[in-house]
């Protein structure tokens, strides 16, 4: 924004003009969100096809701008901010989540060091300070004490952070320098997320030294199978460094039980490294933290209010309970970026908690979040989300046709018809091409099963009660039609 | 944002009205920045200070969070996009930008499969494709060629992203499965960016497998100092895979020779990664195309719209030539992402071009940028920057007091007082202190060098002329009170 009438510039009342615009059609998608198709029904290529195979040689109007996204746009969107989007897991949003992240843009501020904008770390460490509060987390990770938090974009990422401070670790300080030899194992259930399995492809450690642990029947880890492991792994002269678990798996929000395979790591010196990446929010309701018990043991732990907090992504909140493991496994300085607040040693530069150098202001939106919410705006939320799913489960169990596949711990669902894999398989399809709802599906034990996940924003009981009505709607068209064999 | 009166929820007008306070304070905010310090004069701790050691129970009114961010944030930034800001590296912005993420955000899409938001694939891929025509870069970079370009979060995220599929490449595709052995060797000349030495790291390769090549007296690398490297390290038995060039060095703008290092990389069967960040937007304009000749030999590139080309952080374009070679080194495919689209094999998934799962809708505001501005409008600034910066470099030739440390191609100038060391660290402490404007340092051939580099969206001929006339001023005032002896 510039007052220079002659140059290409949005000039600041542009820009109020324009801003208005675009505020008011976010407004008006959110009033008619509902009557859009949740799964897009594009076709590949129809997008690019919409769009002048050039780029402008000069200047558009922004009116053609968003005319285009209108047109061009929104057709190609599967709209995650849905009330009916019960897929995957949820990456809600909300309005002052939103203006965090307008106001955040408008700053432009890059927090790669202290210096760079004492605001944008200073509120980063205060508000991770605040969540190991409001969610009961273990002290140890409040930046008062040897640990701290940062807000890294992924639980993907936060896991590789910790993996790699975790192989700096066991291997001595070396591994930074002299590269991985081969000997590293790392462990995780065969539940766990495929970051874990990304992140040792990523770290030189290599898929064949990741040990899948076994699982119980709530898909759960079996902590002997662990102990197993790594006692096997020493046998052989390997050496075990990292253990990944999970508070709420992705596929069935299985809780790994922490006090056992948090004794079992501190015994053998193995880093654990825990996520909770969607489930982590329900801790901000004190009667669901019994789930993140044991989490005292972990050297590390994300969540993400990307998913189920109401902060539209990207926002992972990673914290470590010693930060100096995590700054020696990261840290890079070059003259360029010296400064005399980094080495007074009295600041956090984030710049060493991550594997980028530049960072956003991204704490912003978090904070805005907290703030308009209160902890009792979140936990109503959190709440009744969690009673919705456990409602939709009431009602799975009442069936004489589906079948809960396990029981559901908080807000995610997986069921399936009795009539097995390819029905199953051929009733979401066809929910999910009604553009009414939209769904996802997992395996569990064997079998294909369908996922239903409440946490956008302004998912309602009558927005799961009609998921319900259609889904045994469909399902009782598609008996009568005759149930699809089976593919399997 | 709900039509619940009874939720905690910012309603649609609510959003509305909020909406166009954050727009207008941004506005309000450009249009007083250059009455700010530059750089921020809060001392540790302050910040945090003046935040409530505990978060809110309750909600609070949206405007005493937008009071606060008057009182407690605004003292505490560091002011990027002030036009007086001549430090680092820009990470410079635009309405058009601004407006892009705020849709972005209020869009809330998660496009890590093409499934999961068709537009935000296609967009991507689109823009990228734009790209490789609006900046002359190979034709094997496009989709329609076996290459194609990705949005990651920055050129750190992008040099390890190539560094892995190099690694793959190197092993056979062993590297990802039986992770690293210590002989593997990456190559980077000594002034390259710290992120090639943490990639390495992050890799597993480690970084005493890095060799650091030698540079000439331009400090680009010497293309016969890597050829020598290379066979030395075959004679030892040991796995050259990767080199990392530079067009427009962080310390100086030097631009490696990439004709000569392709052509050695290519007979090694070596990956050359290119890294333009700041100065792969100058490309826009046709005359300094020249700086990245020998292109076509490079496996990868990448450079940062959210440093010079108006589009706020986050914004690193990366292209590859061989797509598979990167998909391979970064895919994973659980069951719960698994969906027609991509069981089909004609799209693309961005999930597996990057390090985390999820992302946003990153095209956006690079989409908004490239329309509002059109290439004219791109290569209007650019070429007025490097102007503004050249004449600041005769300034610095024909001042009796200052010399330039090299010869500036673009954008950046090195500079020095000749009163050694020690003087010009006094001087940039105080013009930084002055709060009028922000410079930082490097250190070329040993000797402590000033940066000046022109690159902020508002930045005009008055304030590259009031930079040189204040550094004047203090470097004589500073003369007068006696040079401070040197340090070193």
């Amino acid at each position: 924004m510039s007052d220079q009438r002659t140059s290409f510039h949005m000039t600041p009342d542009q820009f109020r003009k324009h801003g208005r615009e675009v505020v008011d059609w976010i407004a008006d998608y959110y009033e008619r969100i509902e009557s859009l198709p949740v799964l897009s029904r594009v076709e590949p290529g129809a997008i690019r096809a919409a769009l002048p195979a050039d780029p402008p040689r000069d200047p558009e109007p922004f009116a053609a701008v968003l005319r285009d996204v209108d047109s061009v746009i929104v057709p190609g969107i599967t709209h995650w901010q849905s009330p009916n989007f019960f897929a995957f897991f949820p990456a809600n949003a909300s309005g002052a989540a939103i203006l965090g992240e307008l106001l955040a843009a408008g700053l432009g501020v890059q927090g790669m060091l202290w210096a760079t904008s004492p605001a944008c770390t200073e509120l980063e460490t205060h508000v991770l300070d605040w969540l190991v509060d409001m969610l009961g987390l273990p002290p140890a990770f409040k930046s008062s004490a040897a640990g701290g938090g940062v807000i890294e974009d992924s639980a993907s990422s936060a896991a590789l952070c910790a993996l790699l401070a975790a192989r700096e670790r066991a291997t001595g300080l070396r591994s930074n320098e002299s590269g991985c030899d081969g000997r590293l194992v790392a462990y995780a259930s065969s539940q766990a997320h495929s970051s874990i399995e990304k992140a040792v492809k990523i770290a030189g450690i290599g898929r064949a030294n990741l040990r899948l642990v076994d699982v119980d029947e709530a898909f759960a880890m079996r902590p002997e199978a662990l102990a197993e492991a790594i006692t096997r792994d020493r046998a052989a002269g390997l050496v075990p460094c990292f253990a990944a678990a999970t508070v709420g798996t992705t596929s069935s929000n299985a809780v790994d039980p922490l006090p056992e395979i948090g004794r079992i790591c501190r015994a053998e010196g193995v880093w654990l490294h825990v996520d909770g990446a969607m489930a982590g929010t329900a801790a901000v309701c004190p009667e669901f933290r019994h789930l993140q018990a044991g989490l005292e043991l972990a050297d590390s732990y994300c969540f993400n209010p990307h998913k189920w907090m109401f902060t539209n992504f990207d926002c992972d909140c990673f914290w470590v309970a010693d930060r100096a493991a995590l700054v020696r496994a990261l840290s890079i300085l070059p003259e360029y970026l010296k400064n005399r607040a980094t080495e007074s040693g009295a600041v956090i530069d984030y710049r060493d908690w991550q594997v980028p150098l530049g960072r956003r202001f991204r704490s912003l939106k978090l904070w805005f979040v907290i703030r308009h919410y209160g902890i009792a705006g979140l936990q109503h939320h959190v709440r009744r989300h969690v009673e919705l799913a456990q409602a939709f489960a009431r009602w799975v169990e009442a069936s004489p046709r589906f079948e809960l596949a396990v029981r559901p711990p908080l807000n995610l669902v997986c069921f399936r018809h009795t009539a097995g894999d390819a029905f199953n398989r051929e009733l979401l399809e066809r929910l999910n091409a009604s553009g009414r709802l939209y769904l996802t599906h997992t395996t569990l034990g064997g079998r294909f099963v369908l996922r239903l996940c409440v946490g956008q924003t302004n998912t309602d009981e009558r927005h799961v009660a009609e998921a319900w009505r259609m889904i045994e709607a469909e399902a009782a068209d598609l008996e009568q039609r005759g149930a699809p064999r089976e593919r399997e």
